[in-house]
């Protein structure tokens, strides 16, 4: 196939839109929004999540040693983006967004009560990346809101409904149809070619 | 929200799906397939992904110091599922899915000339986290097959078409529709609300 080059960029399909939330240095709840974002080890189970040492969570996540990440729906985009936006220096964002914080019991960060899906994260590892800083945080819990679980009892990502974030376009999307069972579609290299 | 506790879990959503190539101890191309994994930092601009340390590709990104990423499309589900099911110890991963390696001119990696969007990354930092290694790369280049360039000539998220992973039910599905423009939707807090 005839690929073309677009140089050392941070853009690859699909990024998460995670909601972070930490305690400022006043105590107040605050919110972020991050795509540089994932999974990075299955036992213990931890998140690494990416800020610029600018912004004021990078400050609450040091100082709490700890942050949570919402999950927020598709029909929760306009908040997912205002977090993003402005800094918890000069607005109380769950104010603004009239959303509420509740105080994780793990860690000592705040929550978004309306998400769907919530992680309760414990700081393990700060790595200087250079712009960013990546914050390895151990889940202690994954919590889903009722509404979300299938008939297994399990979250489920079509009900959760979350966002995905698009470098390119700089646009926010949707999952859409599920496409096949993982570590089943594969098992026959004949099939797989 | 009532929210139900999951315990320590390595699930959010979305997870996206990475196809990682690199050559093996004998010089043969290999792949696989990893979720664990995203962008963490813009400059220099970077990705990680986490393996186990029982995996092939393991030690193949330690010796090559290097990695790329293929990002195929959900019309290449079964190959990317068989890349992560089988280890490269045991079989021509390439071969046997009837893709082509291309070998990288920036790093000591293959990628699949097949997929709609490549990074072609030089390993920089691992980080031992517990069951699986995080292993950050820096991005040389990102390649985009002609086809997925939208009219201004960006690699566009609906031509690559590429595939999430789920946890919870263990599938793959693919990107729906746009939901709004990032820095923008979220602008007003009236409206944020």
């Amino acid at each position: 196939m005839i690929h073309r080059s677009f140089g050392p960029l941070p853009m690859v399909f699909p990024h998460p839109v995670f909601v972070i939330g930490t305690y400022g240095p006043d105590g107040v709840a605050n919110l972020a929004t991050a795509s540089w974002a994932g999974i990075c080890c299955s036992r213990p189970p931890c998140l690494a999540v990416s800020l610029r040492s600018a912004t004021h969570s990078h400050g609450s996540i040091l100082r709490g040693k700890a942050f949570t990440i919402s999950v927020v729906g598709a029909d929760q985009v306009r908040a997912a983006d205002f977090a993003g936006i402005y800094s918890g220096r000069d607005r109380d964002k769950f104010e603004e967004l009239q959303l509420t914080p509740v105080r994780s019991t793990l860690v000592d960060a705040p929550y978004v009560d309306q998400a769907p899906l919530v992680l309760e994260c414990a700081l393990r590892h700060v790595h200087e990346l250079g712009l960013h800083t990546q914050f390895v945080g151990e889940i202690l819990d994954v919590k889903a809101e009722e509404s979300t679980l299938n008939e297994k009892g399990l979250p489920c990502i079509d009900r959760v409904d979350p966002l995905i974030y698009a470098s390119g376009d700089q646009s926010y999307y949707r999952v859409g149809d599920r496409v096949a069972a993982a570590f089943s579609v594969g098992r026959d290299p004949h099939d797989a070619k």
